[in-house]
């Protein structure tokens, strides 16, 4: 996606470490105009594809996820990040690894809203390891859902989350694909 | 809002300790065009005030930030919690009390985003003691910004965090106000 290329090159923030700050428009401050562009975007990747549920995780997810949700006229459901890796309740939960933070968090949707009747569509704003897409995908099978693919912003394609999971069969749509960052030069290079 | 207080009865559920669950429409499962006219009803309550960002903090408040700021045409900005109370950096933070958790948390947003330049709209999904309202209010107030107001989907007007709000001269609406509940026979009053 062409606008979103430029936009991470104009605003985007290269730091050490392999981090991208892309705060100023997409998980700080939120350009919501902007972000119906993306939500268009993935509509027209996956619009054939009966999606009636889109699922994401707190708390960046929410607001790409709100305009996904309405390009396709269906709920949004978000999944929650605890700490305490065991809660009681009709719920769905799985740990996933933080790799930014070295711990690992317990994510959890509630069994009422994800059942076998949803074909579900998976959205995040940054895809590197996938460990947060994991823990989501885990969920979207435990209930029975049928998941028709995952959408990112923004993949990481040096950190391989999104081509392992595109081997296993899952359909992965990232809006763009960062082959290589220099911290130093402050250089971005996208993959084609 | 009437749509919305239907909403409340048909949907949300009582619990003890004057909890009200709307986990089905408003915050894990979000209803994205339910949400769109939560959103144009703020922007006609807001329309004459020249708002040019609207904040909001995670994770629930962002579905609503996000289509609050689409009927406006403007940036949402959404506070970050966190429970390091001491973050470096060019960032606004104020102390925040839990009255559900019975803790104290950080709410955090960088300077970069709000400026004596911006008319700002507060949004929560809940408004109730008004503490977290209080720390945005706070932060807005330290970096300059003007406050429009505030904007809560639903007051729990028996808190009385609103009221006291109102007194301090703060023009806060509520789509619904809530003046009791009754846990055992599951009932709902509203304000006029």
């Amino acid at each position: 996606m062409e606008i979103l290329k430029k936009r991470i090159l104009s605003d985007g923030e290269i730091h050490e470490g392999n981090i991208l700050k892309v705060d100023g428009f997409l998980n700080h401050q939120i350009d919501i105009p902007f972000l119906q562009e993306i939500g268009k975007e993935f509509y027209r990747l996956f619009k054939d594809e009966n999606i009636n549920k889109i699922l994401t995780i707190e708390s960046s997810g929410i607001a790409i996820g709100s305009m996904v949700a309405q390009e396709f006229g269906c709920p949004l459901v978000f999944a929650k990040k605890s700490i305490t890796k065991n809660i009681a309740g009709d719920i769905y939960l799985t740990p996933v690894e933080s790799y930014t933070h070295g711990t690992t968090y317990g994510v959890i949707v509630s069994k009422s809203f994800l059942g076998k009747e949803d074909r579900v569509l998976i959205v995040d704003d940054f895809l590197a390891i996938g460990n947060a897409l994991d823990g989501l995908i885990h969920i979207v099978k435990e209930s029975g859902a049928e998941l028709v693919g995952c959408g990112a912003v923004i993949e990481k394609g040096f950190q391989g989350g999104g081509d392992r999971l595109r081997k296993k069969g899952i359909h992965v749509e990232s809006l763009a694909i960062i082959e290589s960052m220099d911290c130093e030069n402050k250089t971005i290079v996208f993959r084609d």
